[in-house]
């Protein structure tokens, strides 16, 4: 067993890294902060449990969306990804504002223009 | 010490509610699914490190971001909530291009309009 062939978690862990380790596939021994992100929000112990509870094929994206969350956790401890959301829902309710003027403003132009045709 | 008064995370968690229980202000005994929700994704022990390290007045404000986050996580196991992200940038996506075609048309009413006037 060689010990640089762990992956992430596992070098994080300070244990060996089995065959079948749940981590290895998604966290690369050259990425560990990706590990040191979930581990830090969810602990090692929920991450594993939340993957064994995914299909395979499924669980790089859960990954990747589980590191997404965690990491915008780390930067913004009380709002994390939600706060992305308010501010998502913020630009949609600002772009319908902007729809309803412009809709408005069309009808306009167009009563003026079906005045003179 | 009344069993009955104890917060819904230290009913859940089986031990004696203390004075200063950092779960005690966001977590009421009538609510038990919100810890158990929370608890499910992050671990008692990692809610509490979290709290402990956010101001007290911005503590229910991440709680209630945690909890709708761990929720979105338990009915979406593969996205949790990013996949709300993703709607709502598809969404953002969909309703600029319809501003882009809105205001083309705008210009062609305006075009229409003043070659009359």
């Amino acid at each position: 067993m060689n010990p640089t062939k762990r992956c992430a978690a596992c070098k994080y862990l300070r244990r060996r890294c089995p065959k079948d380790c749940i981590f290895s596939p998604y966290f690369p021994p050259t990425d560990p902060d990706k590990f040191a992100c979930v581990h830090r929000i969810y602990g090692a112990g929920n991450v594993s449990k939340m993957l064994q509870q995914i299909p395979v094929q499924a669980r790089a994206e859960a990954v990747e969306s589980l590191c997404f969350e965690a990491k915008c956790r780390v930067e913004d401890p009380v709002y994390g990804c939600v706060g992305i959301i308010s501010l998502l829902q913020t630009q949609i309710q600002k772009t319908q504002s902007q729809i309803a003027q412009t809709q408005a403003e069309i009808t306009i132009a167009q009563t003026q223009s079906s005045q003179f045709m």
